[in-house]
């Protein structure tokens, strides 16, 4: 492949990836290329199989219009979601779609072993069918945490301070290896699978154990040093407020809004003490509220105007079309989203909230496994090798 | 020229206005282009004389370098700022330096009457001699405000609600105009004039009547829907704060720590009322706190402490490498700084601060009359005729 064909077959490939069906000149309009650049790769990924017909637009007179798609089966990945107090695995085929899963429970503040990651990877391997595991082209990785200039994780809720896991996880794959931290993968799975297609400035704002966000400003990540970004979660909201945040400061929006600190106010309110965050069940928390809990209102009602402050930075800052909430928020989208809302209407520039959309992801709890599959899928159309792979017949079809 | 010629131009006109000085391998590593395609873009520039040789660099063997630089002179634009008490008209040549300039004070609350703009760009291009009033390619506008996405602007500073700027200059001036917000035009100067030259992660925070900012992450502009973005002076940085903005909501950083409201909370202290932010002299509160008034100090604690805490805001969210403070700030910086660095130090992640670089601009008052000239070459750069007469012997130096 000459180099410039390589750079037309990568923005082919993500058009259609993002799209799902496209006709040629969808394709054209897109990319930018012409219609000549885009025809010869269009009928170069189709003789390969990588893309398929999949029918044909009727048509007023003139050609009828070829409907084609990713054929999702020309390539596999290994998706691994770390991010949570449950760490996942799958193997995913071309598009995103989970072909299988492996879960394990993730003990609160134990240390995660490397060894414990390989094992779960192996797993989602075996999925794979002999014939296909040749296709398996890479792995995914949602990771959480914080990375340095070596790309050493440091995470509490794994119990990591500059581990080296890429390094370690290259020891005991010939695959190659693509992390990043799981706001990232979920914007990106957001964008390409989710309800931020099509939204040049979106934002993924995930609410678990942690809180952060991923960004698109003008179809460019916002990826900040060391791809390090998106930290609303220690961002503070209130220097007035005693909320103790992991981090060690006080008044952080995490030590407010995440889940076990929307639990922990409402066991203080009721005077009861909660043995640790693995008792968090924020669920029972939105239920409560939903059944006219007086006390559990009155925290939610703290919580949503604290994300609704929160959710006016971003807003300020990066003015984007969307704004899509993930994590264990959706359970309570009913009860606190409204909340949140009234808050920033009030806070955010009101130009600013004209026409902007606030929703919740549709990807559920899958967010991080379709990240780190999005993640693959990019990363291998940006690998001279691995593209060749995903379009030679010789290599993928073997 | 053929197409992708004018993007090799384009890429090594952008490197060459950055680096000031280059040789042909610099240009080659900055632009990703191969030394041949460099070689013929800057032969054809050198023979149109866009570029200049200014010397050669000593070599162990083989050929020597040749030294590259612009023709400051190849071209010439209108630089107007419109930010601010006092609106700034300015002739530049093509590397943002001020050839002819025409200021005035404006009265506040007053409406700015497009005649006056029309005006001051007329005296701007009086500055340019007859001869070269031909090599005048745009107009560049460092604007305050918020524009619709009909690129009306909202600024109350100048008393515009909706005002249609671009269309009715227009009407007044054959030259193109190109124009964006002062934050954003402020951070381009910065990177291709200023302190945050050869950052890809920088920020630029404007402290003036309003606060702002000007983002690039990771190379790319954050730029938002509409161009609208960097509104951290509404950033609600503290929900118990009483500070009344001027957008009509309370505990706005902008509330706390623009210009007026430093010298409005020093005479609150003391029991006295300015009649107006025309009183405002914020240096004289930075010149007392040198002196030891207690009151004076008192107030810059306060603002020093919310300064850095919108700082670690910016810092959480995007992990830049340099921040850049610019506007009426630069005559306290030895007094405010050390107090917004410590609270910045304290309220961001550390691992984001770690060779954070925390400085002021150089640029000094002049960042917007440089930040629209920036603004206009590189629009100029990718507009078709405009770089064809910046490149072209015929209209350029008829």
């Amino acid at each position: 492949m000459p180099k410039i064909a390589r750079q037309w077959l990568c923005d082919i490939l993500e058009t259609v990836y993002q799209r799902r069906t496209v006709t040629r000149s969808e394709v054209a309009r897109a990319t930018g290329l012409n219609t000549a650049s885009v025809s010869l790769g269009l009928q170069y990924l189709l003789k390969r199989g990588t893309i398929v017909k999949v029918g044909e637009l009727d048509s007023i007179g003139g050609r009828r219009a070829e409907v084609l798609k990713l054929n999702a089966e020309a390539a596999y990945f290994v998706a691994v979601d770390l991010e949570g107090s449950r760490i996942r695995f799958a193997l995913t085929n071309c598009v995103g779609d989970i072909r299988y899963r492996w879960e394990e429970d993730l003990e609160f503040g134990q240390t995660l072993k490397v060894e414990r990651i390989v094992e779960g990877i192996r797993m989602a391997l075996h999925g794979a069918r002999e014939t296909d595991r040749s296709r398996v082209l890479a792995i995914g990785i949602s990771h959480p945490g914080i990375v340095d200039e070596k790309r050493r994780i440091t995470a509490f809720n794994v119990g990591w301070r500059k581990f080296p896991l890429l390094t370690e996880l290259a020891q005991a794959f010939d695959l190659p290896i693509f992390m990043e931290h799981g706001h990232r993968t979920s914007i990106l799975a957001e964008r390409w699978l989710g309800r931020a297609q099509g939204y040049d400035s979106c934002i993924y704002m995930m609410i678990k154990q942690g809180v952060g966000v991923g960004i698109f400003s003008n179809g460019h990540e916002v990826a900040g040093r060391n791809e390090m970004s998106g930290e609303i979660g220690h961002v503070t909201i209130d220097p007035s407020a005693t909320d103790q945040c992991n981090c060690g400061k006080q008044g952080c929006l995490e030590a407010i809004i995440s889940s076990p600190n929307i639990v922990r106010q409402y066991y203080e309110r009721k005077g009861r003490k909660i043995r640790s965050v693995v008792d968090a069940q924020v669920g029972e928390v939105f239920a409560r509220a939903r059944e006219g809990d007086e006390v559990a209102n009155e925290v939610l009602d703290r919580v949503g105007r604290y994300l609704g402050l929160g959710l006016s930075v971003l807003v300020n800052l990066f003015s984007p079309e969307i704004i899509i909430l993930g994590g264990d928020v959706l359970r309570g989208a009913d009860v606190l989203l409204p909340r949140a809302e009234r808050e920033l209407r009030r806070s955010a520039i009101p130009d600013f909230c004209e026409g902007l959309k606030l929703t919740t992801s549709s990807l559920g709890m899958d967010i991080g496994l379709k990240g780190a599959a999005s993640l693959a899928f990019r990363n291998a159309l940006r690998d001279q090798l691995l593209l060749e792979k995903l379009t030679d017949p010789q290599s993928t079809y073997a």
